[in-house]
């Protein structure tokens, strides 16, 4: 199970700014991928390290540096020459951050969580860090996911927008596609609940309970990701940012009504599901009613006449009825005839 | 079931404004109809394509353009020569939209949920888009629901409002009809409720946790549906876009006061309900306990005499006791002794 | 009981602003009672249509026109004849109205619910429309409360301040009425929660758990009529009408403080009720647990001896114990020790 | 227990302003204190009427004028020849008010609950109201709590910041020994919390369940008598009163302050005690669970062996088993193997 | 366990501005430590007396004098010379603070809380005060934490930016300290309530209840000295000092967002144990109700089979089946028939 807080205290007592990595590490290498465009053209390499990215910046076009790997603190630390506040470079090492936006004027620097769906039904999360500056953008994730492959897809398509607009433009379309996945991660899971509720109502069994919990957490897990995002984007709209130009904040809106249905989805989700844990808790409870009352039927049908049985296996030398030759049938009558009159009786009470 | 998400994955990846239908398909055809008037003059036509409606939109006087069917993205496109932004398209072909409202400044774009009694109990939800330009309206629905047949009618009365009015307030009709129709769904909600309210004091059944239970789900959905088209028409009201008129304003005031009615409906029909899923849990435990009384009342009566019983049935060859001519009588009187006194030292400790 | 919603269906379809009335019939016929007065001259009378109060209006001097029954929507959409907008003598007609205040510029509308306590102990709630005009008070009632007959006795004398103020006076009179007639149905309803309280602790009865739960629907009913009056005459003091004078804003604040403190008892009446069920939830488990241990004692002390009886009743040829002399009383002294070994038992480890 | 809410009713209906008491008669007379000092002179006096204090109020300095009982209207409404608003006189009178700060310019009028432990550990609320204008404060208390002996003790001293300050500051000092009282209070509910605690873990009795109850319903009193005080005294930093300077200023940021603690430190208790129910209910079933598990092993370990015995002490003629002579040991064997069986049996299953 | 609420009772009907302390006593003496820096200098003594540390102010560069004890009223009082408000001493010296933020605008007052892990897995709080002055930090701890050592290590390094900063970016780093604190403090809790979890899953013991509702209480008391910081530094990060320059204040934004992801992960524990109490209370439930079908297996399956023995072991002279062959092997037949029979209906039935 996914324990609850990452390794944060290897970095007590260290001065603001130290670049430390905090989380697994989720790559071998750290791999430094960079693509420049213009309107008419599109160059895409490898690079060795930060330094080799800074002639495209003082080129036109829009240059986008993705790094694939948050652990390499010695690579990671020389986007200081971009400029980046070390506390900046602090918060991409550190894999434990809460998503939020900051504009520090020349640059601004958004942090979130990409999620995926994991091996055994558990759900992944991914930071992403994304630097927007005039005429750049940098971008961090930990393991090669592949999640913004379909970016540079469209990058590659000589008329695509993204090839006319700016660097605001290029970020938008990251924060979409993760956004996005936040659908398909959903989409799993609403199905995983539709399933358990057909469960439910078909008939619950021992996983049944374990399993609804361990969705309500994985609900907790998803609603602690994506609810700070709802404020940042939000906040990323009203003021707005000289980094983001008009055209492009339609987009944003975009985005926000997205993060916001997928707010609202968790809420229905964890409502759902207490919901269900409440109608698994009643049932339960009909059920326990439901056994208690043949315990209950068994117990008035049956020890009344055996207490009369046993009176007369009594061996008393004096036992009148016992030599009269009705005594056996009458007693018959009297056991057939109590547990009745007790069934009987506790039926008109409303007892069974 | 109605499943908690619709399919939006196959979304994923694409670029953004990429017009894909998300959500079942509930017509068999994407029809166009237009309706064309002035104080004097109606024009009421079937059309083939949207580009049929662009010399009414040059002329005087309102135009109505209505679409039955959202899941014709060839057609649906074509609304970009009103233009309209790629985005809006893309929204309304996606029927999984929650409510939103966005005022480009040329056209305001509405999008809601219509709700209608469904067969098996189900809320049907359905998606409106309402486009409001100067002298337009552009609205689509994903089936024939005929919910704005009244809408029609009323624009054929020659002295009615909406032929003085202007295209905001044929808008405003168009989300009263829908807001209107909240209310009936309420109603029959309601009356579903109040019957299982009394179906809960006159004696449950073991149906009754499964329809509370449905209940409350379709409460949540319904919820779900309404509750952003409060913020959405109390920011309409607000911040006055200048599609709408001063005079349009009252009525949308009393839009949103019915809005605010459902919203506040529905939240007391939650906690009715929760109040019966509690009153419905504590009559269970009552019950139950009525139970285990009748087992108690029946191990106290018969278990000890039972015993004694068994007793004198043994066989041992030294029992005094057996021989005695007062044996017999005396053990009755034991048993019954012993019996009638459990019960009464169990009552006087109030334990029965 | 009280239905959830009032029949509103009727109404779907048809045009903004026509009157149709909704909600039950509370009074045979629609009175009119007209009320004119000046700092020196008062008249009163009974009038047939809304038309005889036009002359009054252009006098000077104060006009009450009080109408009790509000489903004669014939007379009522009279009032239309002061000036007031079809939307007002919808919202007149229409007793589901939620509480709000509308500033129309020219005069304002209020509308909201008066308390009363009914029959059979269910609360009764009336719709109370108030419009205030410059130099008149328009108010209707749906049935004949009797609840404003102290307002025109204050009318009556002289000297009362009522004589020397204006029209917003007048009404907030009327609306001071009302919220005192909230606080004794919260009296009275106090009282049944202390009186339940009191059965709760000395010894709840069958009964009690379903006038928990009526009482907690009550509350839920007295919420949602009060709660709305809060924003709405908090607003009314905020953003102050150009109708209401300063002198009288003084006293809006105390009506305003007089609904905040309803709002505070209903809440802590609710937190009162769930405390209180939560209360007779846990008794009642206690109580479960009692009555198990009873049946564990008896189970404890009987069914293990009773075995051995059983045993030394078995019809064994070859049982050397039962032709001992000390078979019997060993068998007694065994069947004694076990019990009282297990009960002493399971008392050490605490289980009973 | 404490009522729920006072009698209101007798005041329905009367004019707005008309002073009459509400509440409990605390104290036989309503006695008048004044107080009058200057930075050198001071002067303490027994008045009978407030005519007689309108003397000081034309002198330099300041006059603390304190009345101890709220019932007597007819002394109290003499107040009004300060000035003060009718409606200000019957809120003092009524002491069944909500916490409120009114600023009505030439003075202020606040009113507040003061907390103080009663007899039978219930929590005695009284109210104080506070009259603070340019150079007086009046205060009404209920009875004599003599909470405000040590300002009287603080102004008596030459040289204290009192002596030196307006009549704002003693205001302040009589709301800051309101709030003090609170701490008391507070503390001693506390240790009862922290008691119950104690005797929840070592091990509840049948009053523990009644204690926790009373407890949240005192807490639940405390709440709402001080929840109010927070907003407004937060209101009176805020939005400063001219009545008010601003080296005052800082004295009510303190008291503010200490408010927000009361506040925070019920929310904890709130939740303290929740907790406690919580564990108290599980506790409880625990130990129903473990009685339960009792019952059975005792129904598994003797319920089969004892209808074996049954068998053979059947009286049929033809029984071979009984002749033989292994038959009796072999049915010891038989008993014993079916009892230790089936508890090794369901041990295995972990039904035990 | 940690009591709830600090004794507070002696101060009451003292006048304000008293200093006298309230909590326990953490350290022997009240140690003085002043440290003062510039650029190129460093000078580090033990005081004896706050009069001591004046001179330095007078200087260039930044003096830091911390206190480690706060319960020395003679010493601390002296702070007065700093020109601190005597309201500011109080507060030092009161131990049973809420954090808060004062700015008095020559200097500002912080107090907060540091958590650290004590014996018996208790959180432990100590209260911190931070004064901030144009050129002087003072700080003010309950005992001798050590958690500075770290920030006067900092200070020794000659070119570490504090040397370079003024007083405010020595508070910062005395609040990141604390802030980091939250973390290591959560971390070990959260490894806890992990270890819990497993236990809960693999099996929970008699002491889970109990460790559960403990962890809750933490989680709680937790949460209460966190919360307020939110605002407090939330507070300062928007309404700028004068105090903090531009250059601090992204540092200051870097400790809020810490600060709120700390309050976040707290309320993400708090759902976690809510879920884990949920969880345990079904599981038992569900235990009880496989125990009690043990219980009614075992009924169903001897009972009625005993009782038919019992009849046959009466001792009636005319009892014919006794003499029949067949009675006993059929006898046999009809018990085994019985108790498979019942065992095969109710499992019908879904009873078991």
């Amino acid at each position: 199970m996914r324990r609850l807080l990452k390794k944060r205290s290897r970095k007590a007592g260290l001065p603001p700014g130290t670049p430390v990595h905090i989380g697994e590490r989720r790559s071998e290498t750290t791999e430094l991928r960079l693509v420049h465009y213009e309107d008419g053209a599109l160059e895409r390499r490898q690079i060795a390290a930060v330094e080799e990215a800074l002639p495209y910046l003082a080129r036109p076009g829009i240059t986008w540096l993705h790094a694939v790997g948050a652990h390499d603190a010695e690579r990671l630390k020389r986007l200081e020459q971009l400029g980046l506040h070390p506390l900046v470079i602090e918060d991409i090492l550190n894999t434990d951050q809460r998503t939020k936006f900051e504009d520090y004027g020349e640059y601004a620097y958004l942090v979130l969580k990409m999620l995926s769906d994991g091996t055994e039904d558990a759900i992944e999360i991914e930071q992403i860090s994304i630097v927007l500056g005039k005429n750049y953008v940098v971008s961090v994730e930990e393991g090669p996911s592949g999640a913004f492959a379909s970016v540079e897809a469209l990058i590659d398509k000589d008329r695509a927008r993204v090839r006319q607009s700016g660097a605001d433009y290029l970020a938008y379309l990251l924060l979409d596609r993760v956004v996005d996945n936040y659908f398909i991660v959903l989409e799993r899971l609403g199905e995983r609940i539709d399933a358990l509720q057909d469960e439910l109502v078909s008939g619950p069994g021992p996983q049944t309970l374990r399993l609804l919990h361990h969705l309500r957490r994985e609900t907790l897990v998803l609603r602690r990701s994506v609810w700070p995002l709802r404020e940042v984007i939000g906040g990323l709209e009203r003021e707005r940012s000289a980094l983001i130009r008009p055209e492009t904040a339609v987009y944003l809106r975009d985005v926000y009504d997205h993060t916001i249905h997928v707010v609202d989805t968790i809420e229905t989700f964890r409502e759902v599901l207490s919901g269900m844990l409440e109608l698994y808790m009643s049932s339960s409870t009909n059920r326990l009613n439901e056994v208690i009352k043949v315990l209950t039927v068994i117990a008035t049908v049956f020890i009344p006449p055996t207490f009369i049985a046993s009176v007369y296996g009594m061996n008393f030398r004096h036992m009148p009825e016992l030599d009269s030759p009705w005594g056996y049938p009458v007693t018959w009558l009297a056991m057939l005839g109590l547990g009745a009159g007790m069934l009987a009786y506790f039926r008109k009470k409303r007892w069974l």
